[in-house]
């Protein structure tokens, strides 16, 4: 870690969903609305193809079509972040292949379980895939996704790959933050990914947090970020408060669910989650629609 | 539960692993020999494409090979057990619809996590597959692999679904059994698919015992079974003891690790698992030649 | 162990509540009834001051007076097994010394926690009481009440202290029991603490059963561990089926509630629990009224 | 939760350890000298009987004694809360009301458990404690050494009874915090008593920092809350970080092991712990050694 990497990611990365059709295809056009939306909300960068857009149930053919409609859509206002994981290695590099040449900034790999892997083969799978691509890398690690915990120790032995240079850690435990700042050092790039832990991480000196939350409340994520940036303790406490609540439910239910239900009742119709996944019942969309009043003002 | 439900399967069930050639391709002729062996050495059932045959890395095509090959191969002297779990609906009743025109006796479905399942998400899943099939269904319960954790009282609602008539417990937690019975009576088809609980699974009523284990040690396997069924307490715990080192390396190690390394040792070359699994390494072998070695008496 | 150890328990273990009165004393009139009561119903043992007894509840002086008063109501029928747990090592011998002067064949010593013991630290504690005493004693591993979880290794461990010679096993997972014959023999002397365990571990050799069950219904415990005895596992399971839903309540409920409750419901009434412990809700009280009806034919 | 309610304690509570002579009893004069040693190093609040100062291992006596010499050492220059925490509520109500007696500003219980305790023991065993006395009363979470995990809609309930008013989380989980913020409001009392939290729970507005570090580290842990206090981030941040791997080593290896090593290490030697208590091995002396080698340009 002696040298500074190159990670091209800071502040608030937005997840957009996967949208489908009422026929069960993805809905590109309006992937591309999502997009558009938050880039204009001003958020820092964009990731497609995370948990949010239900990456792993997706075939391989509209993976592509969502990196290529995304990274043309953002057209280089920002940096983009192409989630490229799969459970084989051969899988995961084709993906990754694909994403450097469909123009992405940097993309994130999730070593993903069926069978619990060894830490050798976790490292030998980034490994591989890391060698296949020229472009940045960023670990993914989400044991309630994924299946594996990453810890920081393996973490920071990842981090020794030349373009593997940030990590994802969505825990939800600010110690694990800490003690890999204590591994890596301080320039060490970390992003949140742990919704209700988006202040903590922040003041343990996360360099971003990668969030679904800016398809219902961008101007509360984005003005939580500045109020940390320039030390406003207090502004960022009560910022982060208000938009707690939004946070916990997102976290309770299900980001795609979650997103889904909240764009339609902000206006924006989505059709139907893939199955298995169904939409949120009528009484935690009656919830929803409170949370979402509550913040009304900051929106209006 | 009241009517009697067809379960067709009893005893020793066999997962044969997914071998593959040098250069990653399905190796569909070493695996007819690894299903003959297991049949010839008297097993009462097979079962491919489950945890130990790699599912969840093969692709579509892959895995519908692996479905003709072994039911070819087994040629209907036992019942045959296909998995046809897919993280989606839709891949889930394609390989349901494709085992059954394969003719297999009966198909496993894991309830498989990226994002957690509601109880609901989970029945209205199996629900569909069920329907889209008209063969016998075993539901398959492991949250280390699959990252869902079905409770009894889950697995009672699913076999309220009419071909839906067998459940394979991974949990290795016999409590579970027992909740089951009670929940559903005597007559609820449970099988264990947790090597190390064998022999407590069978005392408590277990129909079969789902393992990958008669690939190294088919005798001692079927022993066990034989010894509970004529009561016979005292033989059937020697021989499980006499088992139980090894199945509890296959626990600690990974089934398609281990048997891989047991049948080269065994004197039947398997090639390379797919990655990111590796072979396990130099110790690990070295110890399975010794419990292989001190199981050789039964084998000879 | 290559030396066979004085273990002087089998069959079922029989642990007494310790009743108080409506003042908050503890009732020894009543425990002595409780006692013979149970002696008479044909157990094969009695253990005072476990977790039913609420030990860690109860005065120094209060542990003395049960001792003493159980032990002479015994009178030498059965062996007794005494509790003489403390945080502190110098209280455990206190205890375990007076109970070797009241004349109790055995006793039973919890490693408890407040801070995590080391392994280091169990290990001198044991050592230490078991050189103030020449009683056989028995080591209790039971992480929900104790706080600290013994793994077979450490208890084979502290099993090679020459006058630590039982191990009762309350973890509820009957693989610690076979991990445990692996590591030190057949001969080990294990005993059981799970009471929905009862079935799988006697069939894993567990020479006892520790439980506070036959205050409520001792012919179905007696009666199972016969059936196991005799090798007669249809009997045995029929058995356990039958008495299975009481010993999950007590166990989802705690020990000394439901002892207590179940006890008045059977015409002999029981003072108050001593506080913070409070009576079962009315709710329970009738769950637990049907579930002793429904038993009610063995007992009659 | 509406009255603004009386929270005496604010900043670094320091918990001294309860210091043994050789002959293992407490030794009272050096206690003294180790809450002098911290008053004058700038705490704000000492908290004897706590964890630290090994209180379930001390007899009523030597509770008392420890409470008497604190409170007059101090001598009303800061703040004391007292650890009054047994098993039962009657002898919670004996310690607290004798702390009362003893001049105590607050009280500390921790809701212990051997038996699990339901939300109405647990409530009902509180407000017994409260109406003992009028002493304002801090509710203590910690389940790694009590046994039990009070929710934060647990501890919101507690806070209804009048002089309950202060609440000491240890769960290491800062999502606790906010919660608890979230159910009572913004002025809810509550304190952080896990080491490696300090600074996500001030962030998270903890009033306080219940911690055995300052005899050890007392002007970075004063330190880190001052930066707090002032709203400069990055400074907070490289206190933090400065302290963090004591911090870790403290929590890791226990609390009365480490402080006992650490002064003795720093010139004030400490007899022996209590047993089962033992001190830190060899190697982990060495350790502390370069910890706080490492932190001797702030010490000297």
């Amino acid at each position: 870690m002696s040298v500074p990497k190159n990670a091209p990611l800071r502040g608030i990365v937005a997840y957009p969903i996967t949208p489908f059709q009422e026929d069960g295809r993805v809905d590109l056009t309006l992937l591309r609305q999502l997009v558009e939306r938050m880039v204009k909300a001003g958020v820092h960068g964009i990731a497609p193809l995370g948990s949010t857009g239900v990456l792993p149930y997706l075939s391989d053919e509209e993976r592509e079509a969502v990196t290529e409609a995304t990274v043309q859509q953002v057209a280089g206002r920002l940096p983009t972040l192409v989630g490229v994981s799969s459970l084989t290695t051969e899988r995961t590099i084709h993906h990754a292949r694909f994403a450097e040449r469909a123009g992405s900034t940097a993309i994130m790999v999730l070593p993903m379980s069926y069978w619990k892997l060894t830490e050798e083969e976790i490292v030998r799978h980034i490994d591989r895939v890391a060698a296949a691509v020229s472009l940045p890398i960023a670990i993914y690690n989400n044991p309630a996704t994924g299946g594996l915990d990453l810890s920081p120790e393996v973490i920071a032995r990842l981090l020794e790959i030349p373009n593997v240079s940030m990590v994802k850690e969505s825990t939800g435990d600010v110690n694990r933050m800490h003690r890999l700042v204590q591994l890596c050092g301080e320039e060490v790039a970390f992003y949140n990914g742990s919704n209700p832990l988006a202040l903590a991480a922040f003041v343990a000196g996360a360099r971003g947090w990668c969030t679904a939350a800016p398809q219902l409340a961008p101007e509360l994520n984005i003005g939580l970020y500045e109020a940390v940036m320039r030390q406003d303790l207090v502004g960022a406490r009560a910022l982060f408060h208000r938009q707690l609540p939004l946070l916990r439910f997102m976290t309770a239910h299900g980001l795609p669910r979650v997103i889904a239900a909240g764009l339609t009742l902000l206006g924006i119709p989505v059709g139907p989650l893939r199955a298995p996944l169904l939409p949120l019942g009528d009484a935690q969309v009656e919830e929803l629609r409170r949370l979402l009043d509550g913040l009304g003002g900051l929106k209006g």
